[in-house]
């Protein structure tokens, strides 16, 4: 049995197993990929537009320790199935490894952009079609842009693109935007139109987005622009933990301030969780590692009792 | 003005100031030295025994690109004495530089551990006595040890040194411990020897802390020890805010999950809070991160309803 078991191999695993490895842990680590979403590049949207973030730098450096041979943490090449809570801890049951036990279980399996499945997006992905707005925002100076999501983080990206672009269109399937200090803001700028209701068809374009087709109601609709963003939110990949009661209606891993869920010995860190603030690799990286801390403290609390029984 | 003032130079005020670089927010920086308590090396007992946390490294990284000429970033190497909320944003008073004006405001000005102020401290810093408990908990095997502190930190450090010390004195100038599941465990320990209403009046020793004098009530006793671990909880920068309602009665700065204060615009992060994870380098660069995402949400929405009036 090991005392802590960290599901998955982005930024926020790699820093739970790092702190668990720190501290001598008899601790195992189940991934198909070290190093998550910080590998994945169809976020970019050109090559030369890459933000020089010091987050992929730091995860590099995390897969280094973590990799290094080490008689404490075990890295299992595997994916989890099933978290099933026993009398001591947890039964992780894996494709090809049977069911591995743990005292204690991190959960950080991340969480991948909502697709938009229309015919253009595969052939423009990364033509002037991307999926992440707020990195690339300040590059939009006198753009039409359009903008397909209605997520917090989609607000921030076009409050930030309001001040360069020429015009902006967000599109929503939603009959209105949900009422925020920054949605009352964004609603009085003359630059941006807001078409709710609306229904993205397709793409259009030759080696760059250049027209959003859109259904609204009876009408359809080209829109003429020259970068095209797509933010419709994140899918957690939590389906093998949905039975535990831990999720919200959306799929995230609810935590407090502790990184724990209501279930004891249970913890999650990172984009699979309820934070508000996907996609910052920092931010996950500090939460694994509050995670991680937490887990800590669990497990020489329950070595201690069992010691003592 | 400002849109964004960092106040602080540790690993949370770093993050911010590189998230305010990274959105190209007319942002600055004061500080008295860049890099923290990662710099300060009082915490170590021996150079040797020093962990190998990517902390420091990511700080030192953080201070290249922060450090880095940038027309958006101001560095003010000052000292902030006041923050006073204004009609606009903030004025903060600095030593040398006068007013300094800005929009919204972070405060990550750290903490410092509480010093044990008795003769023998001084000379034996470094020489089988220290401030860090939980990093070089591992190394006490078969040693005879003495705790002077009560915090959720000495707790998890006691905790872990259960397993490998001879013995433990935990001393604490309290009636009890707090009750907690981790305290309830220790209790059960036969190794754990506390002192309750113990007064530390000495540590003693040449090259070496070997003897601990503390005082009960009428009696005086020397506890014959291999090593002494101070952990009187942490001292936070906040003298210069005292006036705006936004601390805890221990000084620390009350923030909430987006490392907001109670007052519009005005942040907190890293040791400065009232986080319980003091101390741990990527939770505090996480937060300044945090912090920064939201300060830069509150000054869009800001510029935008300014623009629109």
């Amino acid at each position: 049995m090991y005392d802590l078991m960290v599901v998955g191999g982005g930024p926020a695993a790699l820093a739970a197993a790092f702190y668990a490895q720190s501290k001598r842990l008899n601790a195992a680590i189940i991934y198909d990929e070290l190093g998550g979403k910080t590998t994945w590049q169809h976020n970019r949207i050109n090559d030369e537009e890459v933000n020089d973030l010091p987050g992929n730098e730091i995860v590099e450096q995390l897969i280094k320790r973590v990799s290094q041979p080490d008689a404490h943490l075990a890295h299992i090449h595997d994916r989890a199935n099933e978290i099933i809570p026993t009398d001591k801890g947890f039964a992780v049951t894996t494709e090809r490894h049977g069911r591995i036990y743990s005292r204690a279980v991190i959960i950080a399996t991340g969480a991948n952009p909502k697709r938009l499945d229309v015919p253009g997006v595969q052939h423009l992905l990364g033509q002037g079609l991307g999926y992440s707005l707020t990195t690339f925002a300040h590059q939009v100076s006198g753009q039409r842009v359009a903008v397909i999501g209605a997520t917090p983080r989609t607000f921030r990206g076009i409050a930030e693109m309001l001040g360069t672009a020429q015009h902006i269109y967000l599109i929503t399937p939603y009959a209105s935007l949900p009422e925020s200090s920054i949605t009352l803001a964004l609603h009085r700028s003359a630059q941006l139109e807001v078409l709710t209701n609306a229904k993205v068809r397709d793409i259009l374009g030759f080696n760059s987005a250049k027209c959003v087709v859109i259904e609204r109601g009876e009408e359809i609709k080209q829109l003429q622009v020259d970068r095209v963003f797509v933010d419709l939110g994140l899918q957690p990949n939590t389906r093998f933990v949905q039975e535990l009661g831990i999720t919200d209606p959306d799929g995230f891993v609810i935590v407090d301030e502790f990184n724990a869920t209501s279930i004891r010995g249970l913890y999650g860190a990172g984009d699979v969780t309820t934070s508000i603030f996907g996609e910052q690799v920092l931010i996950a990286i500090g939460d694994g590692v509050r995670a991680a801390v937490s887990a800590y403290e669990y497990i020489l609390t329950e070595q201690l009792h069992e010691v003592a029984a």
